[in-house]
């Protein structure tokens, strides 16, 4: 199977994650593009991220849908709120992600109050829904000024 | 800080997944061991499972959880399902899994169908709750002979 496992689609740019983030480090990088005022990231299927199905591990959908909540969700607020911990997520299995795929996903913020951001995304394969994911993201208490998180407003103006 | 990544519990094995495995080979080995009729994982946390918090990703902590939902109640059924896509997923994060901890996990089996097993899950660090899940996870249909799934009943007798 000829998979372009370095074709990343135009716009999108390596997340700047520092040293710092080493699950990121290890199972990335992620790709983020601006998208009008939404917040797009992005992965290519690489065999390191597949299970003995083949397919991309769900352990690895759902790595990549908690960044895009809680990036997108970040991105979607008026001011930056800095690092989220995620309360809870819901992430349910539409469709395979198969080797080679370019995953992507969009999140819409439902609802921000002083603790919590209420959210969802999509995330397709291949531009085909493949998962769809809620959470709740603690705003309200958090460190704002963690090491290594990158203001994306900035980055992707 | 003195962190003995090394260090497993007695009566754990690494789980035998083969090199089609490849999300689990990057980011385990998990380990796994019988207590009675249940099926617990478990790993140590490393900094390469670590947010830029310092603590254990919500992506590596979900990664867990889906195997310990899958594996476990595959090993509270009665036959042997072999690979079982996962359909659904919750999880609540309920406490910071720290650098360094032992992280482990314990499933219900719910309701078993002819198509869907119902399962939810306890993980806990360094004994104390960190994280609940719920899973639904696909019983019928799926091919049940892929390689590198291991029968953990027969390994774990």
């Amino acid at each position: 199977m000829n998979v372009q496992t370095n074709a990343v689609p135009a716009g999108f740019i390596a997340l700047p994650f520092k040293g710092d983030e080493h699950f990121l480090s290890l199972t990335g990088p992620l790709y983020a593009k601006r998208d009008g005022e939404k917040l797009v990231l992005g992965f290519r299927v690489e065999q390191r991220h597949c299970n003995i199905g083949g397919i991309c591990h769900g352990g690895m959908l759902m790595t990549f849908a908690d960044m895009q909540l809680g990036l997108g969700a970040r991105f979607d607020s008026e001011e930056d709120i800095g690092f989220m911990p995620t309360v809870s997520m819901t992430a349910d299995f539409l469709a395979p992600a198969p080797l080679g795929a370019w995953v992507e996903g969009r999140t819409d913020l439902l609802r921000s109050t002083r603790n919590f951001l209420f959210c969802q995304c999509i995330v397709t394969s291949n531009g085909s829904p493949a998962m769809r994911a809620s959470g709740i993201m603690k705003s309200g208490g958090a460190p704002s000024n963690l090491k290594g998180l990158p203001n994306l407003r900035t980055l992707l103006k």
